[in-house]
């Protein structure tokens, strides 16, 4: 079995209506492109990168920092419940093939810095201006095909 | 979305032909009923098991002690990679609704720790005669059918 | 700097007074012999062992599963919060040279067999017996001498 | 038992000699001012930090990313082997009081992302002037002096 490319999306636990929405349109191309979602299972842009991902008949994961798998949103179709706490970002990256980035704060920001020591590709989406070494997109089509063809190159 | 059952096989990454038969018929009967397989995603056990799930078209998920989720058995279809080491065996269980345990060594044996700790139903199938707590069964169709009428119970 | 011998004690977290006296008798003993306890800086076992190295000046550290340092009992010189829940019981017997065990129940029973992972030497005190391949002692005394003698052949 | 103080030092495990020589001298100053240096237990900023530290007589502790504590450098007196890869980084953050960030790449920087998440207090020491939130401090004493304060204030 050839394993599907998998994508991980970041941002904000309680991000603005905007935000989400841009989560929500990078979900649906993930999942039109074949690529599995994983992100942290839980609420704003979690929950609308997985909301997008399933209106397409994509796969969605859900790494969860507790026990209580009832704690991912209802767009999770398949539950982590890690119990490593905020340890959980390094899992999220290290199991994608790219990371694609959206407005957030400290626990996003951990995920950037695991990604980087990872080497895994970074694309963010209007957002993270501050931080080199990201590949910069600005529509959720560009950021997923540059994170799809930049996960196929390593 | 209804989330599906969850259940772990956990048992010897080095099983004996025997044993590796057990958990084949236990992954095809935990498919069969429309459960989601989890378990450490390597070898032994781990390998058989996937591979019964996936033969009746059961997902399939591993959860990888490394960086590299290259390193999962074939049959698996999602490949988590932690990098926490064995403290995967937490992950495992916890994500899982119902374990059921073949003979293996110490990781198995910290894996029934944690499922008795996280209060998770836990079936021996021919294994761990030793370590009370555990409901008994004596073919992987029992194994199976005691895992699930114990998940939907809890 | 030679680093010093580090001995896990582990154990129920609400064990009756009997076994938190054995606690407290094994704590006094490592700490006597110059060794440092590691465990997981909760109550019971964990609180009355670190008692006891403290009361003989030894150095004690807790490894705890929350955030929270204050979650520490007050014996513990040193508080890991690795946040990481009960994985952490990895941590704990990753971090000692060698393991005595006290009775306990789940989470007991996962150090037991991430020690057995990891060929840790484990000393059973009055316990586990149902358990193959630990060495077996009958009080604090012998139980800390096997330890050391067998963290030190490793 | 009123717990002493810890101080994080994260930075670069391959940091060139200007920086060491100022990790040197915060874990002199750290010790000096009786609080613990806590770090991730490896090379570069981790070891001289550690070095500076045991200097004046302070305690050090070594959050290592894998299972072998004889790769904690020499001045790290007490060694957690974690396993946990480089989630480890969050539990070196978790278990400060505050932390104190000197030059670095990708681990450092999801060490910046948790100890925001956290609510730990941050001092720059001419580094990451990209980040926003950090308090900054010129010298090592400065930075020390601005770290104990806010964790005082916690």
């Amino acid at each position: 079995m050839k394993r599907r490319c998998v994508v991980a999306v970041i941002g904000a636990g309680d991000a603005p209506r905007a935000i989400c929405k841009l989560a929500f349109e990078l979900g649906r191309e993930i999942a039109k492109r074949g690529a599995v979602l994983v992100n942290g299972g839980r609420t704003g842009v979690m929950e609308f990168a997985a909301a997008g991902a399933r209106k397409e008949g994509g796969h969605t994961i859900g790494i969860l920092p507790g026990y209580d798998r009832s704690a991912a949103n209802r767009h999770i179709e398949f539950a982590i419940a890690t119990g490593i706490g905020e340890a959980r970002n390094a899992v999220i990256v290290a199991s994608a093939d790219a990371v694609i980035a959206l407005p957030g704060e400290g626990g996003t920001l951990a995920e950037i810095g695991f990604a980087k020591k990872f080497g895994k590709p970074i694309v963010a989406l209007d957002s993270w201006p501050e931080i080199e070494g990201l590949r910069r997109a600005e529509t959720p089509v560009e950021a997923v095909a540059i994170a799809l063809k930049l996960a196929a190159a390593r």
